[in-house]
């Protein structure tokens, strides 16, 4: 029996977002056409209306508003005197969903190392633009702690060397529930090196 | 800091969708911005050509091609003497992907006793046309091993009753693999009552 060929394509489409194969494909298809007002049509519009107006910004690399503006840098109703730098949407998500930071992002698009990233496609002049014409106080490197993300982390202190702001990169250690004998070297070897005094003899 | 409002709605949908929660939706919607042209522009597309040109066909409840017409069963390529009565499409796909069936396929669009749904909802008269019009020899009833699917089954039993049709359901019993420390009752009554002998003499 043949099938329809815009089911097909549909199939096809849904299987390369992330999580999903064709049989859970063919389940989300199926819930679909059985809610076509519910689902098949706002789900188009929707996608036509982010494709419109939804695009990632120049300056921040954070996704901005065709309508509204970037919400992320140019909020004129926040100032913060912090950037916190990530490689991903993905990383503001998450650190923005934590509660543990208030201040602006910088939204790398990748890492230096990435496979056929370079350096001119990551956002770092205009990273540098920002500390400079924000008065930032301090700059937060957030990347991955990978070889990636370190270099790239590396060689944005380098680029920021100039200007007065003080640069910090987030701690390594033991992630919390982490078990000693289950730990790689490196996070050991990190957490060794960081180790942190518990009494005034230490010091 | 504020979401884009398209963002927003777009993970919400996304979230609507079977298997898929918040989080996979916002890994998704991610995927989705940063494959642009790739990814949100066809799947915008093919989401609205779906919604416009596909449809449930009346007649066999399968999905019907609004340009194509009804493949499922008005295709007059193929003629078959056998039609299987499903509860849903999805039953449908899982048969044809078993190779083990050729024939009509007739879709309910769920059990008498699904919630909500009145007999009259469940395509059985259009059965009753199909198997006078198509020469019908044979209905295999597939509907569930379930209380509904099994009440259901009884139901199109009974409206075929006064036509020269065989009438069939599927084999209940043990599943392939199944151990029998751990079926219940309900399949170790069938598999029992349903025995088959293996030698001449249990006749």
């Amino acid at each position: 029996m043949r099938n329809i060929s815009e089911i097909e394509n549909l199939i096809k489409l849904i299987s390369k977002l992330p999580g999903l194969g064709p049989k859970s494909a063919k389940r989300i298809v199926l819930k679909l056409v059985n809610n076509r007002d519910e689902l098949i049509k706002p789900l188009a519009n929707t996608l036509a209306q982010v494709f419109k107006n939804v695009s990632r910004c120049k300056l921040c690399g954070s996704l901005k508003s065709n309508i509204e503006g970037c919400l992320n840098c140019e909020d004129s109703n926040q100032k913060f005197s912090k950037i916190c730098v990530v490689e991903d949407i993905a990383d503001q998500w998450s650190i923005e969903n934590s509660n543990i930071y208030k201040g602006y992002f910088h939204i790398l698009g990748g890492t230096i190392a990435s496979a056929g990233q370079r350096k001119e496609d990551l956002l770092i002049d205009s990273l540098v633009e920002r500390v400079k014409k924000e008065k930032i106080e301090e700059v937060i490197l957030a990347t991955s702690a990978t070889v990636e993300g370190q270099t790239t982390a590396y060689y944005i202190q380098d680029s920021l060397k100039n200007l007065e702001v003080k640069i910090t990169k987030l701690a390594q250690g033991l992630p919390v529930g982490g078990e000693i004998e289950s730990l790689d070297d490196g996070t050991l070897f990190s957490a060794f090196k960081n180790r942190s005094s518990l009494n005034s003899n230490s010091g």
